[in-house]
């Protein structure tokens, strides 16, 4: 089962009929399809869009969740990308309205997909470039030395992981993690 | 203007009631909501995975499209995104549906925006360990060295920014390219 908003669909968002379920033409699985108009209601993983940002001194800014879900738990600036707009754009712009923290050159770290909820998060590592201070739907902003993460109170599991492969890459050792 | 599928929502998909557009609480943008059970409707990115095959003697492997949109085109295997599976997942589902090819292990290599259809190509390189033929949606598979890439006959803007990447990660000179 999965939390995706759009696995509750019961109506064609076309033709406002509802839906049924049925294999189309030339797939292989069931879908949500409208008998009236015709459409095929596919269900997409969403994609989310992260920056871990890097201070001079190599400590990474993290957020504290002021919304559930997981909140009061640490995270690093993200969030859904908007229509129109690039991956990193999204990245930047999720950045300054979390943390109004304007952030340098994103380098991808890595690609985590959450397939419960149906997220895909895009995360990129950068240099901050200015003072960090809550935003959005945080309560708190924190600088984190590499040896002093904050393992067992972080948000999600694309969190750990992105933060693991984020420290591996500066060959620096993290705890045994449960995945 | 998007051609995304969701773009042109009229109903809600929980209620079947007409949709309007509003600025949610808490949010700084119009979004297509339902005043009927109060669904917001946010229009997502769809992410796409794909893998660039590659050769012992440093060939990549291309199909070439029997489908619209740019049938005819080549480009590296890939598709959307299935819910509940991850982005590795479904690169290699896709390689294995477009190509009947197995790869070995996935290599990250960049996430390519399609802002206008609201598309987000999550890309690979990995190994190819079989022989490929052409599958679903293909009417055509090749091989191509590094400097025999057909640039021209490319499916996306997508297919060549990851092209160029993954050639200039290899130190290979490739074409001035309109973008």
């Amino acid at each position: 089962m999965s939390s995706h908003p759009h696995s509750f669909s019961r109506f064609c968002m076309h033709c406002g009929q509802r839906l049924t379920t049925a294999v189309p033409e030339g797939d292989t699985k069931r879908r949500l399809v409208c008998f009236d108009c015709g459409f095929v209601h596919y269900i997409n993983p969403r994609p989310v869009a992260g920056v871990i940002p890097v201070r001079e001194d190599g400590h990474v800014l993290l957020v504290r969740r002021a919304i559930e879900p997981r909140e009061g738990a640490w995270v690093f600036p993200g969030g859904f990308m908007d229509l129109g707009e690039t991956a990193e754009e999204a990245a930047r712009r999720e950045t300054q309205e979390e943390a109004n923290l304007e952030v340098g050159e994103l380098n991808l770290l890595g690609v985590y997909t959450r397939p419960g909820p149906g997220v895909v998060v895009i995360v990129y590592e950068a240099p901050a470039l200015s003072e960090p201070s809550p935003g959005a739907e945080c309560s708190e902003v924190g600088w984190f030395a590499s040896d002093r993460i904050p393992w067992g109170e972080l948000a999600f599991d694309s969190t750990q992981a992105a933060l693991r492969d984020w420290a591996l890459r500066r060959g620096i050792q993290v705890p045994e993690l449960p995945v």
